[in-house]
């Protein structure tokens, strides 16, 4: 088994997810928010590169049982239905919608991702469900979002746990730089709303008055579902 | 004091070095040739963004007392003096000589900082020194060379064990995300050559037959020598 973890969008060319299964990881705030939307009965989830997409796509799918959500600088994008808190994705919001999700890291990793076999959406809140999913696969490239370009230590360390996970009593196993300093930082670090606050992430959010959606995103194993890409679109397997 | 460490070379913009002192890393091998040159009575070593600056330069300087070194895909560069190993850089070839050196990693990252206040390049084998010569100062950038791009593991390292001697002890830090996992890092792995064999960069020194320069990588402290970049060179200072 081979585990590459890029730890920005900037390391690794489209091509380089050619038949693999890629994971990515958005902790704060994208795939946590996915994770929690498709477990509180979202039917799907259309991850976009930018606002201008999102509202064509959601525009082109039928505004009735669609909703827009996503953020930018972190705040809820004018017009749009949901901002980007893992809070908001409540089943009374959500049930039985589609989403259109436009967000700055997180949405525009998965289409870094596009050419990979199989692409999964994992956070802290579905940790052991995708270790499961991916275990024992030949190629997994785990893609974090980072934040802007820059290494994000949340989606570091997630990446690291489930690598840690997958390779538990697996003897042939190969790693690149990035896999193996990611399993040594969560051999390291704990998960919890206290290693989040002092990220950029985590900052950013307290700045803007929305630091207690860090609890939710700390959350380990708060569901047990696994968001597959699927013609543009997340749905759940379980 | 604010400390930001950056992986990848693609994680900052030149702006960004502005009005701090920057440190420079490229463990396998750019900065600890660099070291081992001065250390070993080298008077200026160059660092150039390719090998047709390298060539360039070093017939403007004259190439009685100037030496060419450097590797293109870990091998010496034809025509060039030396190519890449510490070994090589002994006083009896490099005494009183100026080197200019072109590398795939290590040289190009000097000049992605040719904006800080003040540059130092850094290896294990100075890491007592840097730290001793950067403690305090206001903003510290430890810029990693990586690997033509990617995260390197024995560079993140190095960064963590510097970030870890400047902030043992002093109160009032700030960390990036970069260097707060640096630092955790560092606490989890101690240096040896044993931790660079598996690297993307061990791997390929192995495949080239060149994998003894990773014990001299891995010496902690060999030398107490800061070289510093003065009007395009770096010099020591003691």
């Amino acid at each position: 088994m081979i585990i590459d973890v890029f730890f920005t969008t900037g390391e690794v060319e489209p091509v380089g997810f050619q038949e693999a299964t890629a994971v990515v990881i958005d902790v704060v705030r994208a795939t946590t928010c996915m994770v929690e939307a498709l477990a509180n009965g979202a039917k799907a989830i259309f991850p976009t590169v930018s606002i201008e997409e999102a509202v064509k796509l959601a525009s082109s799918l039928g505004r009735d049982d669609t909703l827009l959500c996503g953020e930018s600088k972190g705040i809820k994008i004018e017009g749009f239905d949901l901002g980007n808190s893992p809070g908001e994705f409540s089943p009374d919001v959500i049930g039985a919608k589609r989403l259109v999700m436009s967000t700055t890291n997180g949405t525009v990793a998965f289409s870094f991702a596009q050419e990979a076999e199989r692409i999964v959406a994992c956070a802290f809140t579905n940790l052991s469900a995708v270790a499961e999913a991916v275990s024992g696969v030949d190629r997994l490239v785990i893609q974090c979002a980072g934040r802007q370009g820059r290494f994000a230590l949340e989606d570091a360390l997630c990446a690291g746990h489930l690598v840690k996970r997958i390779t538990e009593g697996v003897a042939d196993v190969q790693l690149n730089d990035g896999a193996l300093a990611a399993r040594a930082l969560a051999k390291g670090i704990k998960i919890g709303p206290k290693v989040l606050e002092p990220t950029a992430a985590g900052r950013a959010l307290e700045a803007i008055g929305l630091a207690g959606d860090l609890k939710l995103c700390a959350s380990v194993d708060r569901h047990a579902i696994v968001p597959e890409m699927h013609n543009q679109a997340l749905t759940a397997a379980r």
